[in-house]
């Protein structure tokens, strides 16, 4: 049974609720190691003067059960804007009801408004779950190319002239 | 010998240059069959009302011999904005002369300036001589992760609600 999914744009009395779907997408992807993210910081980056990312909130009934964040990204080869989907996150009790579905397709939505000619999302290799379900819908592994980070102290280092 | 190397911000005269530049990266890659920009998109979409990047040039005595593009992108993780680098390049007869390394620096000296916590950009697997470079300068491989595209018909499709 395919239960009723609202999707809302996130305001920052949902930051508390966006910190703990943020904890358990880390907690799935074997990286809580790597979260640093606070209340206070999500509050400060997410709905201060500058917002640096869209929220969108998935509810089931009265309870939120999922998430999608990202922000505008561009392609020189196209000419255009994108959309970049930082996360995707279904609370692991709520998984196979269609709700990732409704959070993608909303995304997609708001890149066809904006004229998007792409929208982009990175998958760990391992997550064969979620593969197969992007496959499904259309999307395609850019398998050739490889992500590089520079953060910390080499990023320090790289920027000192 | 080192050249004389200046790195200025692009305005809006210097699309013409700017579309030669991603033409020249285009070709670089084997990617020349992807490219549907022109001289009036970029105009639009770089220096419209919605900019949805910036552009920095590369000048070796009068010429110009290189670019770099860029637009922030957001961790959820850290709760931090970072720098997605989307194109770095210097003309085939430039290479070598510290051109790109400057290009990077500049653009990491702008994260640092701006608070981010990451510097990312994406190489094909088989740029060797980009991978050397990028590694010797501390960048490290996002190896476990791979990109997610959807576009033209598939995109239209999942926006369907």
């Amino acid at each position: 049974m395919t239960p009723d999914i609202r999707i809302v744009e996130a305001a920052a009395a949902d930051v508390p609720v966006i910190l703990e779907l943020i904890l358990g997408l880390a907690d799935y992807e074997k990286l809580s190691d790597q979260v640093t993210a606070t209340e206070e910081k999500l509050r400060e980056t997410l709905f201060g003067s500058h917002r640096g990312a869209d929220v969108l909130l998935a509810y089931t009934g009265g309870e939120c059960t999922g998430f999608a964040l990202f922000f505008p990204n561009y392609s020189t080869f196209l000419a255009r804007p994108g959309i970049f989907l930082e996360d995707l996150y279904v609370k692991p009790e709520w998984r196979g009801k269609g709700i990732g579905t409704a959070l993608l397709r909303r995304v997609a939505a708001i890149a066809r408004e904006r004229g998007c000619g792409r929208l982009e999302w990175e998958v760990l290799d391992w997550n064969a779950p979620s593969i197969g379900f992007y496959k499904s819908l259309g999307a395609v592994p850019m398998d050739e190319w490889t992500k590089y980070r520079v953060t910390g102290e080499a990023l320090e280092k790289l920027a000192l002239v």
